[in-house]
């Protein structure tokens, strides 16, 4: 039977393996929180005391980390899968990290013998919990094939777009869009504001027009009821934009707008913002006005 | 009946005018090119040599003129509506004008007691010629339901947004979202296309998520065929952007991206592409990548 091994189980994490458990995946789970480990034993995991015992039982090793040096400490550092792992078997990283750390982890996985995925993940923590993500895949077709069946217990949407990297390329480029649509949301909301209009009135009068989005759509009304509930945090954010123009700075390519919108981030994680959702980049727009959008009404 | 004039038959004006013919309307039309007028006349209308005889004629006047000073000129200056309107008519201004103009003229409109909506509008040509236009208007509630089925007669989505003026904000609201969207969605696509990946590919895997949106459905198959034809014009779009930029100033409102997009039409315009689609402004940072998109797979 293919035995599944997960390490990482935060908010993204732990969803995952379950539905993992669920579709009847025999799943073999690592985390540096022993209490997380023991909530998916309860239901039906094995536990592994590290990440190179994972490896040592495991066809595929899945990792779901915060950021790249995590996912090189569990696979090239001390106790890491390479220590132990088996040839032939896969190591499919569903962690969003820079494009240069998957290919260096995944060049390493294939001297020993193994097989890699990049593999990051969109959609947040609900899509997580109904299996639904969107998967963007970066590695050798036959790989992705032979893992498919169990990417597909985990998303609705899985996407091989080239390879190895390839994902969080691809993860990269939405990440820049998602912020730059959320910024000059941000923009259009508080010159509507600050001229008198209702924000809300705006917002249906052109959702409807070649400025509608999915980023107008979800964001707009948590801007104008001040929920900043994550979603998706800015801290996040700042660490997904951090790694875009790292990576096109190594390939002599310009990114004016991403890296504004990084200083937004910037500004707002030093005013202890980092655990808001990211609509909150209205926020630096905001405080340059010395507004608020769901406050402008009051005080025109 | 209502007499109806209509100044202004340009590529949105004409097939405006037409839609009002079509459903019935008694429309006066006048344009500085005699041969605009001529086949408005061969459609039905009636000729108008200046603005001041329009105005005598008529209960309802639209203009559709391409910025504020030729609005000015309509209405103010000699020969102008302001030289022979009868009290009580309506001024409908559906350009697309700085709403600090919208104002200036509305004000004046009042003082010769006539009524003024600023209602400029968005969907591009082929939604002129459908009679399916977003119409986003300022004014008073009374004349705006006065005029509203004039406008129904022109768009399928009308909104009163707020006082004189808040049409023309709206509109900008809306300007600065797609212009900075496009320019996000450029910035994705450059730097997924450098790192070597197809940018339909990544096109098709993130539209579907919070990346998603009407610009990123629209304008990315028109950069990955190269194809800009416009559309709507770099040069029209540089043109909203000064006005949200010159109108955000007066309020000490600071619009860092929509200025760092500015930068990019202007660039475009001084290498003579401002006639061509606004998905063009893609081209700005792809110029500074030295690379298309389009073409990036064969020279990776």
């Amino acid at each position: 039977m293919l035995q599944v091994g997960f390490i990482g189980l935060g908010i993204m994490g732990k969803p995952m393996a379950l539905n993992l458990l669920r579709k009847g995946y025999s799943v073999t789970v690592h985390d540096i929180s022993e209490s997380k480990v023991a909530e998916l034993v309860q239901a039906g995991a094995s536990p592994g005391d590290c990440c190179a015992e994972i490896a040592s039982r495991c066809d595929i090793i899945i990792l779901m980390l915060p950021d790249g040096p995590d996912v090189e400490v569990a696979v090239l550092g001390s106790e890491g899968i390479l220590e132990d792992a088996n040839p032939g078997s896969v190591v499919v990283d569903m962690s969003s990290i820079s494009p240069v750390i998957s290919k260096k982890v995944g060049a390493a996985c294939e001297v020993a013998g193994l097989d890699f995925l990049d593999a990051p993940v969109s959609g947040g923590q609900p899509r997580a919990a109904d299996g639904t993500l969107a998967i963007m895949v970066g590695g050798k077709p036959h790989v992705f094939a032979r893992v498919l069946p169990v990417l597909e217990a985990l998303g609705s949407m899985v996407t091989l777009t080239g390879p190895i990297g390839a994902g969080n390329v691809t993860k990269l480029a939405n990440q820049i869009m998602v912020a730059c649509n959320i910024a000059a949301m941000g923009e259009a909301l508080v010159l509507a504001a600050r001229a008198g209009l209702d924000p809300a009135i705006v917002f249906h009068a052109v959702r409807g027009g070649l400025a509608g989005s999915n980023v107008l759509n979800a964001k707009a009304p948590m801007v104008l009821s001040r929920n900043f509930q994550p979603g998706f945090r800015i801290s996040l954010h700042q660490k997904d934009l951090r790694n875009a123009l790292s990576m096109a700075e190594s390939m002599d390519v310009a990114l004016p707008l991403t890296s504004l919108v990084q200083q937004a981030l910037i500004v707002l994680t030093n005013q202890g913002k980092g655990n808001l959702d990211h609509s909150a980049i209205v926020m630096f727009t905001e405080r340059m006005a010395n507004l608020e959008v769901a406050n402008a009404l009051a005080s025109v």
